[in-house]
């Protein structure tokens, strides 16, 4: 498939999957979330006490509300309409529909800049730098990013240690999602990479573990604006 | 063991394998070395072009010899005083018997602060941000750091993702090792939080792979002095 292909079907995928990936976040299907990747980025975000939080990629809509019970204000984006009529309808934040490269043209739509930005597995597309850049443009200089994605040594299983798009059927919930989704891979070495061109200071890196079978469940990166 | 014996152990353990250990090196018995690890750091350094080298824990002195045949000038510097008379019988460069917790003290001995530092395989105890500070102190404000060490994922075989002491044995060299060497393992979040905590911001990550097998031989992160 080629790129061009691959992020058009991410994409769209988000807009036909929106009801059954709805569904399973709500009822708390995705075993490694259960497990601890949604704690990870919760306890991350709430132990910065972020007074306002931009979540990227935002679905529809739980992390905004676990973030804004906790007293921020927050702005959920995402391209897909369906999820954010469903952020929307449940409350808790401000949700507007965005593509990641619109961020740059329309960030005043975003109001005040953020002291915390946070893509929760939403960094699913080859292109990462542009949003990384324009990222940093509606941070604060004293702003933190918070990465969650999935661990690249667990997440690489049989296939080679490189970068790549690969595809996700959804199979593990049944028939309900419509589409499958392209994602595009990226080793350890690219991430660090993406970061730091993107403008971002790396800061640390959580590898939240599973806890029966102590591997990593996720890989959480944690940046700074550079100087 | 206790961290002050693994630490004791570790140390002696390199005056007891000197003459196995050189052994093993010169005689290119090390299969992960042949198969990447030598060629990834000795192109990290001559692409950096350095003018003066310092690679810490250094050993009979192979690096060295490589890098000043490229034009460097180099000083080594090992704990080990039969590996420190091995690399000094060979030449190439300047070899000095140090303790890592000695080089804030002794660094008059070093001369001239160094535009590279590099640490090949040569992080192997528990404490790593003291050194790291006493080297940011013998760098040039334009200078980078290289450590090359076990690949987290890789090296954590079966045992939990946790940092902690393991033992090397050297059975795949036969009998040729008196000692078994203790080894502080670090997850990758460790390796993170001690460069950074030690006065370096990481630049970037390198993960050279294996030809055959594709999985990551080493991690190889790249530093420089944080502002």
């Amino acid at each position: 498939m080629s790129r061009e292909r691959a992020e058009d079907a991410l994409e769209t995928s988000w807009t036909a999957n929106a009801a059954a990936w709805t569904a399973v976040v709500r009822e708390d299907r995705i075993a490694s979330r259960v497990a601890g990747t949604n704690a990870a980025i919760v306890s991350a975000i709430t132990a910065r006490a972020p007074r306002r939080l931009l979540d990227v990629g935002c679905g529809e809509g739980w992390l905004v509300r676990a973030c804004t019970a906790a007293g921020a204000a927050a702005v959920g984006i995402d391209i897909s309409a369906p999820l954010i009529d469903a952020a929307t309808a449940a409350g808790g934040g401000h949700f507007v529909v965005m593509r990641y490269d619109e961020l740059a043209s329309r960030r005043a739509e975003l109001g005040d800049p953020f002291d915390l930005i946070v893509c929760n597995f939403a960094v699913l597309g080859e292109s990462l730098v542009p949003m990384l850049r324009a990222l940093r443009e509606v941070a604060t200089d004293d702003g933190a990013l918070l990465i969650q994605t999935v661990h690249p040594w667990v997440a690489r299983g049989d296939a080679p240690y490189a970068d790549g798009w690969r595809t996700e059927t959804f199979a593990g919930f049944g028939n309900a999602f419509p589409a499958s989704m392209p994602w595009f891979y990226r080793t350890l070495g690219r991430w660090i990479a993406d970061v730091r061109t993107g403008g971002w200071q790396l800061e640390a890196v959580d590898e939240p573990l599973h806890p029966e079978t102590g591997a990593p469940l996720s890989l959480l990166l944690v940046a700074t604006p550079m100087r």
